[in-house]
């Protein structure tokens, strides 16, 4: 396939336009000339040199990942930029991304894929951002306990064994959850105001403890890396659809 | 004492004025009338209900915090931010708040107070900031190892039980260490250029984990919560010695 | 009533969204807390102290004026806003704010008063501010002399005794008359382009006599406070429609 | 005099390139070819075609002004703007505009001329605006009544017969006295920090009578343009005395 | 005609408000009264002093120019901006401008005039800006080589003389042909983008030369002067057909 | 040499740091690893694929440009970006680029280079861009004509047969020269106030035909490569005195 197909096939998909002003991260094509083919297309989370490394070793043509190398754009091509382009360059391989769009797309995405391991019904956008949503909310099949909830993020996600935390300050019975992966604790407001029991994300800030529980809600922190592995996991059943060749990387940070 | 010379003698020491353009916090004093008395001062790293309660219960006439409530002004006075005011007014408790500059005091500061449990010698600011600093960063006496250097974290800050958490990246031997406390991966090319062996921190971000790799450079989290306290008793020391009674609330967020 | 059904039937009426991004005072709801019951609604132009005190010896739960005391927000609760904010707050009494949407209300707001007063006909909305307007212009049933003019609005205002001045640079016989209350002389260009003889507002900035004269346009002026209880008088009418108990406060400042 | 040189002296006097960036105004030669002659200088508050016309009709070379005809620039030479240039350009009539810069000269300007009237002592300047003043405050040689004030600036300015008006809200006796000329109400801040009893301005602002009442400050309204004759009139003495012919030429708005 | 209704005319014609957001230039009426009649209408490409003064000795009561005095408005009415404006208001001399709008005009603008010139077909706008276009593309009826181009350019163009330059980067034939007039290589992307053989416009910015030579198209560099004729020309047709008498003014400035 | 040093040498020679607010070219070091060697640098005035290519064939290690490929950086490494990096990256070739700090230089700078060709005595800076300069001026030893400047531009500079060019507006002898090379025509007015006979520069825009007109001064238009090839070959002087290879690669633009 051509590169630019490829590019043109996921941007359409992915909506990456319609976030082009939400989102610091040059979504879309970040890395590779204007022609050139994709045969083998490999996935990870996170755009860096151990993930750039594994690609060239594996001698995929195109890298798709959540988290890339360009946030608010560049000055120079030096230092760690330097050394995480170099790779890419001198080896050929194409760098796409996808941050937002990703996060939200409401089947594709990384909330609809934790929302798909709690089996929530009835699911919504979450996560106002401008226009946009980056998160999905949804209605337990029946309610849950802070343990029973907790039990199935720990089995259901790729935490590496790190253990979900959670600020245990919402009801006994978790009925509402609304997800922002990443770290969606500024979402906490929204969360409450559409009257969710729970808010599940990646990765939590000092504030958020308060808030939470002036609020009333519980927050489960499972892990950044670990609730953002669904969206390339998606687009690599995509690809595959397409009939190309296609690798994932694990690089679990743990955070 | 009168509130206002209460107020002026900390705005000196903290030097408030000099972070009044790079701080999102209002620093000084946050809540409070332009006359008043001063004889019971409470101290707590977190200015939310929860500590406002514990001092209006204390009878406390003001609360000295880290964190405040007034993070790039409101609009109103209405939901959480509601809350949060209502006792304060209701109960003629005052609140004084230094961020930054507490963070970044080369003597009473939180960072400072992170390297006295170090014992660091050759101490020197670290942590730019615009023209000001907000870390600080030393020369441990004998070098040592990243186990060691955990451990001396975790008995030395309250941690709450909170497992100091290590992103191993770095040489054997750890000599040259770097702090800012709270959230300050931000730092992490600073702590290169300066050849720090490990930067000690709160919470990481999840991008600090290929940074840190890439760097070579370990990074110690050992909680927002945790690295903050070291400012605020400090403040109490002084505050104590100038006459005043005080008390100090523990509410350990675990992050 | 709860006091949200309250704030959220007044944020209908007026439109308060609509001029969000328009106006520097944060209209709606702008002291109160989520939670809480309305029987009794005091009115003002001013939320300032004095009328804060009148409308808590009267035992209201609420407080509506025309201006507020957060204009652009603040960073701070300390000196004339702690003043104001302490007694609202040390005696559970909300405040609601409407200041350009009460302006520009066609039939509820203080131009429309004003409009009332002198039985114009033809009205039209008047005084563009971006999308929205913060006046009215109409047609005197019959025209008018300038001293005619003054008298029905020096009788039909509550200026308190402050004589009505005039910039007496327009045509002998008045027909067509615009109407920006407060202070509206920003807006004589468009009272010109749109044929007006007269422009009636309440309080006139230096710069606005020389522009009369060069436009041959006279110009009213009175009285910022006069011309402006119209709009919290209409609401209370509309309030008491509503089953509660209102009371209104006079405090001319004769400017 | 060569135009050129009449404006170097004038700059350098009023020091119009400190004021360049705190007045919306643009100061110094507003209106005026690089060539030319000055022989005859006329003056007046106000640069209006009231007094455009009045300078050409006495054959003046050049009209200093207070307030001229550039606020913040313009885009176009229409309108109002073509009626009030097209004599300046027609008649070879040099503009010399200077707003800031006269209110704030410690000895020629507006606010000193009010002072000498009143009789202070102790004069320090007054009315913060960025690195400079606009403004001049000093003590009374003897403490006042605000009635005995209220005769002397009625008698003292150029009132045209307009009333002075007082916010009487400040103590009995008058002994230190703030003034900001024009429209000065937002630096009553200012006065009530400095410990003055009364702030004399020109006009006020609605939102002044409650913050003046507050603050327990008496606030004198003067007139606009009454309290801003003296700078123009300190000019023309100066201006005589480097051997030009001057005229003044009254233009009293009553605001 | 009244001066009003003739700038009215012209504003739809040209649709000057849709550019406003756009361009630098002031568009539409830039210096003239609100009043006045027009029988006689100069036209030029530039608004200078030159053409100003060959308009007031040829006794015309408004000119219309590509180039105006205005750009980005002006503080003061000095120096060159006083030389220029000085004879305009001194000989009731309008100034009608038209930038972009005659620029974009898909029939009576630049660049339509210089497809003309070329007998291109299927022609199409070209020159995004924003969510306008300021030049125009076309089909050759037959494909052409460089030095074809080059020549009919050469004699179709008001050059004076002035030899086409070309940046020689292109295929041999050329079919496709992108014009924007005057200062255009920012859009060599754009030309490049919808497969366009070359590239017309007027002067040429250093680093279009290596642009070109990387995209591998030409780009004729024909003279701003040379390029920006049509417009103004179009404009004399069209007033003469509402039956008034027109004067055009050559200065050509071989740029 | 290790590529660092390098980098420092020139940074400071050049004082890169004082210009980096004023300038959109990302000056210093704008393609290159942190370590490294250099052995070879390659000069040249344009930073295009064209020099890079030959850089990497004479095996270069380092190539010097006063034009980069960073202006106001990028977002993403994508098409003429892309193809433009990448030799770079493959081949271990850095980048060092120098465009305002070089054309200030009132040694080793273009606009002394140019002075040099004129034997211009009595040199100053020129050309204010805030705090800094990008030219110079100077006296001709001689009065000369506007024929002999020509020639001894054409026989002195790198025009590649270009014709120089001259807007004849200036007097018959020129003794003050002022110079800002490339781009150089928004400096007429400054050019006018320091009395200068003659603005040498690289290109003119269209409007400065006019502007040079009405402010009576000749204005060369020596061609934007041409005048901008002396700092380069200042460089390599220097840098080959360090002891280093060096080569220079011409691509004169004819612009």
């Amino acid at each position: 396939m051509e590169l630019a197909t490829f590019v043109d096939r996921l941007d359409e998909e992915l909506r990456t336009d319609d976030y082009a002003d939400l989102d610091a991260s040059a979504n879309g094509l970040q890395v590779g000339p204007d022609e050139g083919e994709v045969e083998h297309v490999a996935f990870a989370v996170d755009g860096v040199r151990a993930t750039f490394e594994r690609a060239v070793e594996a001698d995929a043509d195109a890298l798709v990942t959540h988290h890339g190398l360009s946030w608010g754009g560049f000055d120079r091509v030096t230092g760690r930029t330097y050394d995480r382009i170099e790779p890419l360059l001198s080896n050929d391989l194409a760098l796409y991304v996808s941050h937002l769009p990703l996060d939200g797309h409401q089947e594709l995405g990384n909330a609809a894929g934790v929302a798909d391991v709690l089996d929530l019904e009835d699911r919504a956008p979450f996560g106002e951002l401008g226009p946009e949503y980056i998160g999905q909310r949804g209605t337990a099949v029946e309610p849950d306990t802070v343990d029973g909830l907790r039990e199935r993020l720990q089995s259901g996600l790729e935490t590496g064994g790190r253990p979900v935390r959670v600020l245990e300050f919402g009801p006994d019975e978790i009925e509402e959850v609304a997800i922002v992966t990443g770290s969606g604790t500024d979402w906490l407001a929204e969360a409450e105001a559409v009257g969710a029991d729970a808010l599940i994300t990646g990765e939590g800030k000092q504030k958020a403890y308060h808030e939470a529980r002036e609020a009333g809600i519980h927050v489960f922190l499972a892990g950044h890396y670990a609730t953002e592995t669904f969206g390339v996991r998606a687009l690599q059943d995509l690809v595959e659809g397409w009939g190309l060749e296609t690798s994932y990387f694990e690089e679990p940070t743990g955070l």
